[in-house]
């Protein structure tokens, strides 16, 4: 077995704190990387505190990986000692449902293995994430991290780059189509970018006023204020899609003028209570309310190769492993432009 | 003017009851018919009731309507004297939106003329609908009605049969899918027989172990009681498509579940409260809740030719419309299979 340091949660009260534990040895398909950095994901702190039911401890999170190959199992043949190595939300799935036969692993019927708090596919062997020094993945989830990109700002890709990239591959939205993102946090920020990137007009719609010029600098055509009820008004029927990354609570309704004829709400937060659905706002224009997580291996690397051609990266603020709590205390408040990176030497 | 003879309703609170009314003359672009049949369709007592807000009375409801021309305008190229003619839920609508520009004119973006509680594109002439013994209306928006189909019965696709046909249509549905209908009333037996007239694997969710029979005497391959939790157990996953005919408060939540990966639940029936709906039950899957509104106009004529080659029509009752209110009555309870029918020779 590996020994491995890590930071981890022993329970749903307890803080985060130095934990040593053991990884498995490297397999014949398996990849072990030294972890460099890893982003902070809200998804984090939801489950250290349980929010979502059923958590696991102890917990390592994180699952915005990157780091270098530092061993290969004998039959690996896409990775070797050295390449740069990045791994996201999943590190196994069925691999023979439809849905991986589709490479749709995030949907697999199975029940993919998330890379934290989670269980390997003998359904038995808790997974431990990123918040370490180093990890085994089986080859076959492991990403390619492109050469060019700045690492650390590489690293949310792996989540946040991927949750935004995917649906707005899968609804492929494009030139001549008016995208609407909603939030600018983890999320939502690389929904500016990649909206951009792909040739859609993109608003950033925003409860805050005060955003209007980071939405600018992020490249975005356009910002509205939706609590201003005139630009509320503005904005009936104007948009083909909305990108909504807000995992607070919030009305879905309100978004449901904004849509053009077809247009497609797409949640990629998700908020811990349900929101009120009327189906006569669906009817009249045959808009839809849809949902996407993350997304493919394969789409995953499509996102990182993407992602070198158009030179886009995450914003990201860097921080010590130990300032882990004030970071979560600020990430809470969204005051953080636009996720945090753990550098793993401070481990 | 043309001196027409009707059933109407003077307030929100009274009765169907015989009025007079006077009809525009035909003009250089529109159609007289004679009305010989008219459906019965459970918005015409949602609007009588005023039940939907704005109500403009005296109110003449139908959009089910079917009988034989009896004049046409000098400009009128595609009726003649004689020919069997429909009319559905519009009469007319702004034809140069984007809407009405790709053939969606029940979404024109100006608002369409609803054949009755409407008004004309002058925005001040009312509509009246098809409870009375002739209409004129707008080449345009009428259609040719097949010959070799019960024409009584051909009445209820003007609405209940394109309501369904054009999201089947729209989404593709056909062989391989696994289409689910919920509620077996107008909408819901129309949607069990273009389902399976498409091609898709059909069937039918209920509340009710009575209408299993019904179900299958309509084609319907399958039948669930989704009051029975082994059977919704056994149902997880397992619909491409649902198509929602039911107009009553229900949890959209609860079939989510029964949805498979990339899942689209279509509501068509338009409850008068709001659903809980929450995004969880839409990201795992990548699911999708949409609506749909009838169907525009060239669709519609698809629609009943398609109709006409399949030979499929409404299942009818008829009735003399002195019996409209008991026939509400029956209705309101769901004792209809499946559509109540005018015979306009009884006005």
């Amino acid at each position: 077995m590996i020994a491995t340091k890590g930071y981890a949660a022993q329970t749903k009260e307890s803080a985060l704190a130095p934990w040593s534990f053991q990884r498995r040895e490297v397999g014949p398909h398996d990849v072990q990387f030294d972890i460099l950095y890893c982003g902070v994901c809200h998804s984090d702190l939801h489950q250290i505190k349980d929010e979502w039911g059923g958590s696991i401890f102890p917990m390592v999170p994180g699952h915005e990986i990157v780091g270098k190959v530092v061993a290969v199992g004998a039959h690996v043949t896409k990775f070797k000692v050295g390449d740069l190595a990045g791994t996201g939300c999943m590190v196994d799935s069925c691999r023979v449902c439809e849905s991986c036969q589709q490479g749709l692993e995030q949907y697999c019927l199975v029940g993919n293995s998330q890379t934290y708090n989670g269980l390997e596919q003998d359904k038995k062997t808790p997974t431990y994430g990123g918040y370490s020094n180093t990890i085994v993945v089986n080859e076959d989830f492991v990403l390619h991290i492109p050469q060019n990109l700045d690492l650390a700002a590489t690293a949310p890709l792996l989540c946040a780059g991927i949750t935004t990239y995917s649906p707005l591959r899968h609804w492929k939205v494009g030139p001549g189509h008016k995208l609407a993102v909603v939030g600018l946090g983890g999320l939502g920020h690389m929904g500016v970018k990649f909206g951009v990137a792909l040739g859609a007009d993109v608003t950033v719609l925003s409860t805050s006023p005060r955003k209007e010029a980071d939405a600018q600098k992020l490249g975005a055509h356009h910002f509205m204020v939706t609590t201003d009820p005139a630009q509320l008004e503005a904005a009936s029927g104007q948009f083909d899609f909305i990108l909504d990354t807000v995992s607070a609570e919030h009305d879905y309704m309100q978004y449901m003028t904004m849509l053009n004829v077809d247009g497609v709400h797409i949640c990629v937060g998700a908020p811990p209570t349900p929101s009120a659905m009327h189906a006569f706002s669906l009817i009249i224009g045959r808009k839809s309310i849809a949902g996407s997580s993350i997304g493919g291996i394969a789409e995953t690397q499509e996102m990182l190769d993407f992602c070198a051609e158009h030179d886009i990266v995450s914003d990201i603020e860097m921080i010590d492993i130990k300032d882990i709590q004030p970071a979560y205390d600020r990430m809470v408040k969204g005051d953080v432009r636009y996720r945090f990176v753990i550098d793993m030497a401070t481990l």
